[in-house]
């Protein structure tokens, strides 16, 4: 019988993903026993999602077999999803079977928040996960093919309508500036019916960058056929489109998609986690309040700033070091030391406008615009996948080829 | 002021583009004006439809810019679709314009025929034209995107019900038994989930061909996955699926696709020829009676095998033989000397079950299977391309390439 502890890791993105890593090179085998469950064999990179909404990246690009980056041999994988965390004993509850561990780490990333809009949960599509990222392509394109099958067929079918112009919002709207005409061109349609709308509530599109990155987006976007619509409320959403504004004026489409917000797994609610917008406040250690055995990564985590009194935003980047911190911790409490802190190490921020087009901040504050950006933005994508599957992978999936 | 003759030749399919190049090749410049009037500026490869209809070929291999073949110096092109026929003043109602003529060559395809089965055209895709054929495909695609999105979703969304055993049935069933696993594996679906029926109502699928290919077809399609329903007769059509059968059952499918019929353009209908089965029975120097200026090509023509009495079967290969004669008939009535009958030459029949299969005959009956078969098929197409655009075009759209 074995009396390793067990160690559980709920979620493979990019905490859960990097946790295991970082326990397989921190612990030995006979340390302790590693399980990472997931929901897919595979992980997908969240941060391209709104490339495979958009339909601008081979799918598959985008996706790695769990199994390619971690061994079975050395941890033990269950694809399956999970039901409830039962924290007072130790125990989850999967669709397919129970666990038990003596630590856990929950990373189940995020869910979309609709923030009650009425309508939007039922009519937009979101950039969820890998699954939901395929609908998108898949329902812009099948518009575009029955606009040309139906002599009655209205224009705006063919309109995009994005509600959110945060990062995501943005960076998908730049994937549809280059998308729109290539589909135009492959279903014979004027470019100029076509229509894509990004509509947000702030006065501005990406509230919380600076000044000038935010005016470098939004005219790169609108000169490549971009519509955006700052200052506009989303009133209710429909199946026709977005109502906005005070005067109600309903702006129609025939894709629809929300990116306006999100929140933690909802697994954390169920199993009686005390939350925070969606999300659990954890300890500096990244503990959940009064659980010894149990961090919490990633999208599902508040983690406090506390120079600036208010949470880190929720970024992959931050969830990395999340994984660097937890496994750490991990280490340390199966070596009764002390535990450290997390402190945030922040890198930069770059988005991209399509392929060749971003902006953003790297460094202290150093910015970047255009191809710059967008070279940068892709050394970014890599040296994730460096960090997770070393030259292989990053040589496979890799966005900038050495050759 | 230009006295010269005007032909006018209504639709750019097999039939209508090679009459239009024979006639460049019989007729110099000065002899006669000549006009090809077609809906859009492409010509596409209605033989290669049902490889759209799957997505198993790149769209624009299976479509060629009618400029790029005939070119607009010698030859006006206009875009635009007829409306009618003003067969006895010797003019052409289009959209947006209208035409006269001296000659007219009537070139215009087929129309889908559902001989009345209820629901039919309501619910079911045709394999019609370019654009419905990239429907097809997306409307698939996008079961397959839904499925994966919908925890409640039925598993009969991802059938794909093929109604008719005829040619273009049969070819599109081999398409799909590989187009079908690849899109489970893009989605992640248990490949057993996807159905592929097809549903003949004669005793079996390919009537009319020689048995032995006929069982040869069967069993290939049938060990990659599909079920072929034959004697089954389609009852109604609804939105759920075919009922079938004297016990009405229902067979659900996500895909709903009809093959079963076609008939001559409704345009000529609408102009007032004398339709059997909704085309018109030319003279055996393809005239139709009673117009000494006017030829009636390819589908929209009932050519009759004086031998057998009975029409010879529509395919792109008479079309084709039509041409050459239409093409010689109309120089020698502008040279005022007699004009010949078309004599069809039977060159044989291939079909492809998908990229690797295919079955037929060749010369005088020599049967065809498998591998063989299937390579004499893209030899059979790339043969078409090169009648049609020469080494250039072969090169450019050839299935086959020499290197």
């Amino acid at each position: 019988m074995s009396t390793k502890p067990r160690i559980v890791v709920l979620g493979a993105g990019y905490a859960g993903m990097m946790t295991t890593k970082k326990l397989m090179k921190n612990l030995s085998p006979e340390e302790a026993e590693i399980i990472l469950v997931n929901k897919h064999n595979y992980h997908y990179q969240t941060t391209w999602l709104h490339e495979v909404a958009a339909g601008t990246i081979n799918q598959n690009q985008a996706r790695i077999m769990i199994s390619d980056i971690i061994s079975p041999n050395r941890v033990r994988l269950i694809y399956d999803t999970v039901v409830e965390i039962v924290k007072d004993e130790n125990r989850i509850v999967l669709e397919n079977s129970e666990l038990t561990y003596d630590y856990l780490v929950i990373s189940l990333g995020y869910e979309t928040n609709t923030f009650g809009i009425e309508g939007m949960q039922e009519h937009a599509f979101f950039i969820e996960n890998f699954e939901s990222c395929q609908l998108i392509r898949e329902h812009m394109e099948y518009q575009f093919a029955k606009y040309k099958n139906d002599p009655d067929a209205d224009e705006s079918s063919l309109t995009i309508l994005v509600g959110g112009g945060g990062f995501t919002g943005i960076e998908f709207v730049g994937e549809l500036v280059e998308k729109v005409p290539k589909l135009c061109r492959k279903y014979d349609i004027d470019r100029g019916k076509a229509k894509i709308i990004n509509v947000e509530a702030s006065p501005t599109i990406l509230p919380g960058f600076d000044k000038n990155l935010v005016a470098y987006a939004r005219k790169s976007l609108q000169e490549r056929g971009a519509e955006i619509r700052e200052g506009a409320r989303i009133k209710k959403c429909t199946e026709e489109g977005f109502f906005v504004g005070d005067d109600n004026e309903l702006i129609k489409a025939g894709t629809i998609v929300w990116t306006g917000g999100v929140t933690g797994n909802s697994i954390l609610g169920k199993s009686g986690f005390e939350l925070t917008k969606g999300k659990v406040t954890v300890n500096s250690d990244l503990r959940a309040p009064g659980y010894e055995n149990i961090f919490i990564l990633g999208d599902c985590a508040w983690v406090m700033n506390k120079v600036e009194n208010r949470p880190y935003p929720p970024t992959a980047q931050a969830a990395m070091q999340h994984a660097s911190t937890c496994g750490n911790n991990i280490k340390a409490l199966l070596n009764q030391e002390p535990l450290e802190d997390f402190v945030f190490s922040d890198k930069g921020t770059v988005a991209s406008l399509g392929v060749t087009d971003g902006m953003g901040t790297i460094f202290s504050g150093t910015k970047l615009f255009g191809k710059t950006a967008a070279a940068m933005k892709k050394v970014v994508d890599d040296r994730y996948l460096f960090l997770l599957g070393g030259p292989k992978l990053f040589l496979k999936k890799g966005k900038v080829r050495p050759f």
